[in-house]
């Protein structure tokens, strides 16, 4: 249980770290002249893997040890119980808070390579997600599908029977468990799961100055933010009747 | 010793796990417009490991701490006395349930790209095994040696002067093991080693409706049934005789 | 805190076993005739990250528990209080040596391989970092968030709340955060993050009778010594306002 | 220190595990036809590292703690006292068996893909190493020098101050090593590193009637082994003067 706001500079911070790490595999597999250029899919999946485990370690030393860096995942645990309604909002607020912020240190860290990058949705798929086919029901079943199983694995992780994990070993399958996701759920949307790691990138897209961008995609924004949150609910149901809590 | 019948949920729900990220991947990589389109073995072989890693953890929290996700590995582990032959069928049976409902999630995961994916071999391939060259004898061989290395080194890597892993080891050290297999042993038939896996994915292209698809290759279908059974009925017999129980 | 220069020893055979597998890696994609050439970004980051995990091993067996590696760690650690001045230039200095001895063996290591490799730039690559866009201010930049995210990660990762890691995991994760950092801020300027990593090997460059070498490239030489130590510095900054300390 | 022969088995079965996953990937990645072909270095190098892993495992388990797999390694630890002279022996010689027993278990499971594939010196690659460029000091050189840092890595690893690892962890992080070697000082030769290794899958290739298989390479058959040797016995002085035992 969550008590008060102490675990809101933890979301904060982690959240920057997850979307610096996430968003900046994109920018360097994205941008023209990137060193890692057009190096595969299977950067994406481990970088973002691995940012979740970084992010996940930043927030718990920070004094936010459920480490969500995703307001489905803390929606899921206030199903449960661990976080209470405020907490959900004000948390997904810092969360989102941080993955502006997070982008905008991509925005920085590749800063002569946007102009060098024409494609203006090249550029916006570094900060946030579209479908592969523009299917707006299907890729919403994809993205709940998607988060429904990071949210269920994620229960099955660190239930009591595997439980007490070593320190330290518990964000790194994490961090694998998002790796898989990226391999297997990722091709039709890009695997957001995250309404702060789809959400926060495209603020910051819209309002910093990046060279020659295009608009900010809003028609789809919605489908990473509900979705998420419809497959971690979905999750939380099929955890309870299968009785795992 | 399993007991009773307490470990069928877990079987159930963890081979679904299995075949969600297992299929899921084989997705990713085959279906047009994926956005992980031929992004190539390492995807696969990584994709396939850390699915039956996720798997272990979700069978052992919802009662089955064998985690097993494989009727072969549970015909081994009957050999040993772990199961009973009336336990064997029906965990085998669950296991083959859990994959026709994995591999029917992931076809809705993808949904809009089966109609864009002109080559029906492909879409089978996305559900279950086809050798590369159609030597049945051959195919046959390599399932059971694959098989039979999956199940022999599960005894190496899980018997006592090993053992006592730290809690959440186990799980990822095996998926270590399957990524291996498909790196290794996986260029002739596509490494089932597993009726579950196979049967399970071909039953549900089979009742799917599944966008331009071709048949379900039943011709093929008994060999990763049999060769598998026959893999790790050897490993038990060579562990045996090399004196691992 | 580290008294003396016991430390010394471990610091500078560390370096070398991390320019050894660093620069190898390098060597490795880039020479013509490599096994393992034009291999994707993917093993230029696996390779860095561990070669940081076996150079740390290496340093903490050789009296370093440290294992910095790295001069921008060590004055990130001389601020907390860990090193005292003259402590951090004796190990920035055994550090850069340990660079040009490790640059040295990879040069010996592929010895065939350079004369088959006409461009000088891509044999200076396998030394040292140059940025993809040559925009000075950027590349300071860049480096500069690199190295922040490096020194501010380990010290989210080792502190207390998640600390006293089983043996051997602590370098691992490191690695994994090397890895992490090459996939996601490596791609403007090859991410150096270490003085001793870009100066050692480029002093190597200048001094060995390389085949067809050209310049060593002294006009950017700075920008990796400087930025890193700046990203470290703010990173104790930041860490500090956020209470890590 | 072992005493007798009760090392024999495990070390036997251990390098057939380590030849089977180790060629089975070559085959993979070399053979025709495969599923796995041309998939690129990142593979051979985890899968020779992960084979190590499983390897060790399996070595561990029937008997073999010290799990070599390798007469350089071997030949390094009775250096330190851990063999007698006959001892290194009869463990090189098992060994070798291990090899030739586990490159016919990856002849048999890729069984219909050698007569698909054309190129003799492909065939002969998926069973022993060749250098990229035929010099053969250099490829001494770079055995020797390959070698020497995974015998000398090998005593950073499990020296006192970090050693006490968990369970499991140890074949892991050794394959981690291999992993690491592969791609960083891979590129001139293969990183053979191992005369078991080498020989043994060589003598294999000599002797089964391999679809229109060429000669075995006789010339270069030596390097393999000596190299090896050589540089465990460096690593041996090195590690010694550095005060590591």
């Amino acid at each position: 249980m969550v008590t008060g706001t102490e675990n809101l500079l933890g979301e904060f911070i982690g959240t920057t770290v997850l979307l610096v790490f996430g968003c900046g595999v994109c920018a360097n597999l994205t941008l023209e002249k990137s060193k890692g250029q057009a190096s595969g899919w299977v950067n994406i999946a481990i970088g973002w893997g691995f940012a979740v485990t970084l992010g996940v370690f930043t927030a718990t030393t920070l004094g936010a040890p459920q480490g969500d860096l995703n307001p489905a995942v803390t929606f899921g645990k206030m199903l449960v119980g661990i976080y209470t309604f405020p907490q959900f909002l004000m948390t997904s607020l810092v969360q989102i808070l941080g993955g502006i912020l997070g982008a905008t240190i991509v925005w920085l860290a590749y800063l002569p390579h946007w102009a060098e990058t024409k494609d203006p949705a090249a550029k916006l798929g570094v900060f946030c997600t579209a479908p592969a086919i523009r299917n707006i029901p299907c890729a919403f079943l994809c993205e709940l599908i998607a988060t429904f199983f990071l949210m269920f694995v994620i229960w099955m992780i660190f239930s009591k029977p595997v439980g007490n994990m070593v320190p330290g070993y518990g964000p790194y399958i994490v961090g694998v468990l998002i790796w898989a996701l990226g391999l297997s759920l990722g091709g039709p949307t890009g695997y957001a799961m995250n309404p702060a790691r789809d959400l926060g990138p495209r603020i910051a897209h819209a309002i910093l100055p990046i060279a020659g961008k295009g608009g900010s995609d809003w028609g789809y924004a919605l489908v990473p933010i509900v979705a998420p949150l419809c497959g971690a609910g979905l999750a939380y149901v099929v955890a309870t009747a299968l009785g795992a809590f």
